[in-house]
């Protein structure tokens, strides 16, 4: 089944609403960069690298007259995600200095396959044929490109003939994992299970799960791994029960310039997410007040290793996530 | 608002139906044993203490010519809730030496209104004014009688002025915190906060939490408690953040016969309680796998101490839930 999330075809853009899946595959054009700040504010469009490939073909098609102005809109849809201003800088500065910026913003696109592939390698040769792997959130094909981060050792893996057993937390408030991550996962015939979030202790301790494969929004210089809400919970538990936890992200994921997580700011969304979205009837009442941060921050002394598009890196993350700037 | 989950008024048997709430406040009328076994099963009547209570009732009224056969059936509803076999064999007892069955079923009630009572004075010694308390499912007045049991501290606490920050774990696939732990406390007046479950690791890291309160559907010789499905992800991450963790329950739900946790059987429920129901469209596709256990068991070595209308129980609880026999 063709699912490709972004596609850029004789000069337009078109993205696969994923807020419909897997119900129903539709594709929409974008016609102006208001579209494009909703698609990614509505999560029509998500995952940090399909954010940052989608946000510079919009920056590259849709910037009009006012350039800074369009640049600072578009990275203002989502501020926790790096890799949307890092693209929209990127081909800005193509444009500032007279290069054509949808070369620039297909390049980003093909860049992200390749590194995707290389993220796909390196985490797979972390596990062994037949593990069972918990996924959470969506961190596959529809968040980046072709195979994915976190979850491309398992579609990779099933392309040269291994077996996994992929355990997929749904990831409340906005099921990700069940509408996304379970269907792409499918799609691949991979043997996949759907648990809620609250089941994850226990396939833990039934002994289910060899190793947590999640991605990542942003990762602070000390290894700090900022990523859908939930995450540092299932991390917890991974290390309770022994189990290694990988973070898989491409390496331009790494924010330098946070220290550690205590700088990366979580934005808080809408508490209807969690009250009313997806359910048939309300499941609280209109007067209850809702918490609803959308990610959450895991220390790095929860993640076994940071596995990116330059090798597998291990701690200490401070001095090994700088040292393998040079590894491409 | 009077929103009593059981009552027994001039020979006839009334449930509130809790798959209703927080939308709808009906009662349901009880006609026969089918009603009722059909009642708990789709848990319609649920918390342990509240099934025991309802069970009592049950068999009292709708035993007919076949009390053993009748007693077998409806305990089979609900085979891991431990205060259901319990109190039915405790009405069958009193009718089989020709004592009044109903009358022994009221004894069940008032004796748990009185249990809840102690269990929920013993829960607030252990709390500070103002503490944040992170809950799991629903072990209220709506799972037990007055008080009840997890959220006990808190409503009597606020009986007696005390101000907490309640964080109530929505609960998947069921939605017990959202739709009944959220609305009661909301109608006691405590401050509410609704999370999902996978937030539970956030709030306590950000310092918001100073204990956990939990109920038990049972409860091992060892400590090793079955509860909601979660219980055991919550347990492990309070440890992780140094909070204590407290389950709250009935003297009577410790089953000495479970020597450890590995001896309760985990109730598997249908995949559709997480892909179907409650949302307006199913969340992942019919072929999706999923694995959807009721339960989980909290190791006793995550456990703080159990609270009981027998006293605040600390470890080795192998020795200490057996003292606790005569502190009655």
């Amino acid at each position: 089944m063709n699912t490709e999330n972004i596609k850029y075809e004789n000069g337009r853009l078109f993205i696969l609403d994923q807020t419909l899946l897997p119900n129903e595959i539709k594709y929409i054009e974008m016609t102006c960069l208001e579209d494009c700040y909703d698609a990614i504010k509505r999560l029509a469009v998500r995952g940090a690298p399909a954010i940052g490939i989608f946000a510079g073909y919009a920056i590259a098609l849709f910037h009009g007259n006012n350039l800074e102005e369009s640049a600072e809109y578009l990275i203002s849809s989502r501020p926790t995600a790096v890799n949307l201003s890092w693209a929209v800088k990127r081909v800005k500065a193509a444009i500032e200095s007279g290069n054509s910026g949808i070369d620039e913003a297909i390049a980003i696109h093909n860049e992200d396959i390749e590194m995707c592939r290389k993220i796909s390698e390196y985490g797979l040769s972390l596990l062994r044929d037949g593990d069972g792997v918990l996924t959470h959130c969506n961190a596959g094909e529809l968040a980046t490109s072709k195979y994915g981060t976190g979850l491309g050792p398992l579609i990779l893996g099933k392309e040269k003939g291994y077996n996994f057993h992929a355990y997929v937390d749904e990831t409340r408030p906005l099921l990700q994992g069940a509408r996304l991550t379970s269907f792409e996962l499918e799609n691949h015939g991979i043997d996949t299970t759907l648990i809620c979030d609250n089941m994850a202790s226990l396939v833990m301790k039934k002994g289910l799960i060899n190793a947590v494969l999640v991605g990542a929004d942003r990762i602070a210089a000390n290894g700090d791994t900022a990523n859908k809400i939930g995450t540092s919970g299932v991390a917890v538990l991974a290390k309770h029960y022994g189990i290694p936890f990988y973070v898989l992200a491409p390496y331009s994921t790494i924010d330098f310039n946070c220290e550690t997580g205590d700088g990366i700011i979580i934005e808080e969304r809408n508490p209807g997410e969690i009250k009313n979205m997806f359910f048939e009837r309300p499941s609280a009442l209109p007067r209850t007040k809702c918490f609803n941060p959308a990610f959450d921050m895991t220390d790095n002394e929860l993640i076994t290793a940071i596995i990116t598009d330059r090798g597998v890196i291990y701690p200490p993350f401070s001095e090994n996530l700088r040292k393998a700037y040079n590894n491409d």
